[in-house]
């Protein structure tokens, strides 16, 4: 499987990340052959390997042990992320991920609930495999459960058209955010850097996440349609509210009101209107300040590493991913 | 709660259940009201605790540390065995758990899915907080992929209508024999029990394992409708065959085929016919000498343990569980 073009000017993230895949390639290999070719379809699917390339290049910050258990803590990182986007899949019923059908579309929601349950089993024993102490694994544990209640929120925050902006913020917390910190101060951790520099890890990746669920959700409605990775319908359609929305609806509630009452009768034609206002009432121009305010937060803050050449990395990658327009 | 009235004879074990149980609620309680109100729901309708008393049973045969832990350990156990439940209960579309509702059924399949993994959390987290070392981390992980890999197979196997003992025999070692496995062995590993005692702890718990679940799929066609926990002309439906079904075929394969190719289409009057063809030919007490078998040597096994009270209330619990009616 090749990396992510995203890699092609990093070599040395890209080879790092080609070994993080051959040890995830392994771990999740099974006696079922329907399981097999459901998680290799999804693997093939060519996700960035983000969190596993942060904790990479966090864990350059401090001293190098065992890179074999090196690559296993990133592979487990990706692996906790797979495991989570397959069951949100169900959920939402998504008939695509990363612009292919999603597992629970092509081989149905007995093997999507499956497939998820034994990423989190091998999650779990590649951590027990690659921790030197028991805080990794509550640190994991406990972070796992924070993604899960920020899942539950979003479930909780549906249909709400009074949903504010610091819900739709601790919501994203949790749902995004929390797994690139961990993944950040996870690199920092394992590496045994300073305390001070754990400290600042974990705001970096905090402030990273944050930035980019609200581009995410951004790119949702300002995007061409052809080039939307997810149907911005169905997730309106699914009372899923989210920055743009929630902003452009705090200049003028009556436009927006007659349309989201529609739930999941919405049609394209509306949503192509409730777009037009989103626009209209300057949700992007908004939720981009908020988003900004996150991304030069963790710039600032990425500045306080030590300066070497993944310092640089991690600077263009979040310029780079903070500023993509698809 | 109240425990269940099974463990009314055993005050001990009953007070140490108690604990358990206390432990257990408090590890699931979460911010989010429905998943509480739809995870006390599941806990309330009343599990045997099986798991755990087992867990603790053997943790009485060596040296007893800390009961926090202990009870840790034990709560943990229930709490995989509940998320495997749930899940599985949304795969086979269940209305019914124990008598009430199911979770997907009361709340959807969303609340179901996250419940599940929120208890893999959960379980996740007391093992980090109860395990003294990592081997204790891997042997659970690794025994939750066992479990998983024996709930694939039973999706492997539906509908095949030349399913053979071995297989039907793999599959339930996975799906119920692993649990009760770990259950037992990691009472005798945590409480530093010989290496004697914690080999045949494991295979005192294999055993139970085999013969309660091929009990319980007696029982599901022996008992009157009226006392049937789970609807069996659902499993028949849904392509799961069991042993006692599988027996009986070996002795009339002619009889059954033309009723199982209607698969999902099989109506009441025809169950209650491939219900009668079992007895007929034998599929219920041939079923049964196979189970003896297996409670047979669990028996035997028991023996050689240390002769402690605790013994006895293995020896009857155990016979007591493997020859119930309901």
């Amino acid at each position: 499987m090749a990396i992510h073009p995203l890699w092609n000017n990093y070599p040395t993230i890209q080879k790092q990340l080609n070994e993080t895949q051959k040890v995830m390639t392994k771990a999740v290999k099974i006696r079922n052959e329907e399981m097999t070719s459901a998680l290799q379809l999804f693997f093939q699917s060519g996700g960035k390997l983000l969190r596993p390339a942060y904790f990479l290049l966090f864990s350059s910050f401090g001293s190098l042990s065992s890179s074999e258990k090196r690559y296993k803590f990133a592979a487990s990182l990706e692996i906790l992320h797979a495991a989570t986007l397959i069951h949100d899949d169900i959920i939402d019923d998504s008939p695509l991920r990363r612009d292919k059908p999603s597992i629970q579309a092509l081989y149905g929601k007995d093997i999507a609930v499956y497939a998820g349950d034994f990423l989190f089993t091998v999650y779990f024993q590649l951590l027990a495999q690659a921790a030197d102490d028991f805080s990794v694994i509550e640190l994991n544990a406990s972070n796992m459960r924070k993604i899960l209640v920020g899942e539950l929120d979003q479930m909780d925050l549906q249909y709400n058209t009074d949903i504010t902006v610091k819900q739709y913020l601790r919501h994203i917390k949790g749902k995004t955010a929390q797994l690139f910190q961990l993944s950040c101060y996870e690199g920092a951790k394992f590496s045994k850097c300073s305390i001070y520099i754990q400290h600042i890890s974990q705001r970096i990746g905090h402030n990273i996440g944050m930035a980019f669920q609200i581009l995410d959700d951004i790119l949702d409605y300002s995007s061409s349609e052809d080039s939307l990775h997810k149907p911005v319908l169905e997730d309106v359609q699914l009372g899923n509210y989210t920055l743009p929305l929630i902003l452009a609806m705090q200049e003028n509630r009556a436009v927006f009101l007659p349309l989201l009452e529609k739930k999941q009768a919405l049609n394209p034609d509306e949503l192509r209107t409730l777009v037009q206002h989103i626009h209209t009432y300057n949700g992007i121009d908004l939720a981009q300040k908020i988003a900004d305010r996150f991304t030069n937060k963790a710039l600032a803050d990425i500045k306080k590493l030590p300066q070497t050449p993944e310092r640089d990395i991690l600077t263009e990658i979040t310029k780079h991913l903070l500023n993509r327009q698809d």
